[in-house]
């Protein structure tokens, strides 16, 4: 399987990071490929009209995308405990989980693109400060709420592992350490995984 | 099942539209919820960290967001048959449509917030041109793809049929019904469906 992938990706981490833990890393073929919102990538976008990583040709040539779709994808195609629990209260957790961790990292790249990419002269407060309250709010309800970063290791759990050291890498909001004891407990714990180790970020 | 929900938000359309034709839309109460990405919404909070509409109350109490979740959910509550075909290439099909189309309305609501709710000399070229060709390149994507249209309604259908819905509702990027015959062709007449009908959306 081909990846289009980017090392800074709290996405395609995912991919990868899923692919690990279900020992499937040694098909996936990684192809480093740059993206951003104000330069179109031609090459990728005959795989993915929207320009983005991850993106996955299958061994078959299909071709999946988001990572929420590729991970699933990828739960398919092992015989160990899955990362996407089958039904019941256990899946729907794990997906509310992974779209509150998905929707922290969205506000998150949107801080940065506009940080980062944007001209200084068209930033706008309000869109940061709206940007960083979801984010900030999103770290809070988890820190608050036990239950969503205990049992078995699923899709949620690497959703938030990858918006959390993401942001820590590319430091958009701060020491988001600090009043969230437990949230970082966890969160120290779970960085020890060698999928953790084997896809930490690279500017 | 409480929904917090917006007329004119194509997510929240996608989570109606599936109610009704999975037959559970008399189980659902819609709770009109305005959000937008520089007014904190307080109300929602609690529920949802992240702010934003479709949200779910089930009634178990449990909270579901975003709508990829929540569809899929209520996918499963019914006898009928399923929008999430259960497995194999049927599925990946569905979701990458979804994605894709998704895809699209994500592209095309940063545009509308570059647009319509930025301040006008905050307002930067780069951006909407580059979330722009995501749209115009995904739509594009379909209309060569015809087998992507075919088959028994799916999600994923139905997320495209809510993202032109809104394009179309916003004028976000003039007329895109021009050199997309087949699209059009599809969309105009998924839009005679009752749950099209039932749910156009609202200024």
């Amino acid at each position: 399987m081909k990846l289009y992938w980017s090392s800074a990706s709290p996405y395609a981490r995912k991919v990868v990071i899923t692919a690990i833990e279900t020992g499937l890393d040694k098909k996936l073929q990684t192809v480093p490929t740059a993206v951003a919102p104000n330069k179109p990538n031609a090459e990728l976008a005959p795989q993915n009209p929207l320009m983005k990583v991850p993106t996955l040709v299958t061994d078959g040539g299909e071709i999946l995308f988001d990572s929420r779709v590729i991970c699933e994808y990828l739960d398919t195609l092992h015989d160990g405990r899955k990362l996407f629990p089958a039904a019941g209260g256990e899946r729907w957790r794990a997906l509310r989980l992974q779209s509150l961790a998905d929707g922290i990292t969205d506000a998150g790249i949107l801080c940065r693109y506009e940080i980062g990419i944007r001209p200084a002269e068209k930033q706008w407060d309000g869109w940061i400060e709206g940007q960083r309250l979801k984010a900030i709010q999103g770290l809070d309800a988890i820190e608050n709420d036990g239950e969503l970063l205990s049992g078995a290791v699923n899709i949620g759990h690497i959703a938030l592992a990858c918006s959390i050291g993401w942001m820590e890498f590319r430091n958009t909001h701060g020491d988001i350490r600090k009043g969230r004891p437990k949230l970082f407990r966890w969160y120290d714990e779970f960085l020890k995984r060698p999928s953790m180790q084997a896809t930490l970020p690279k500017a």
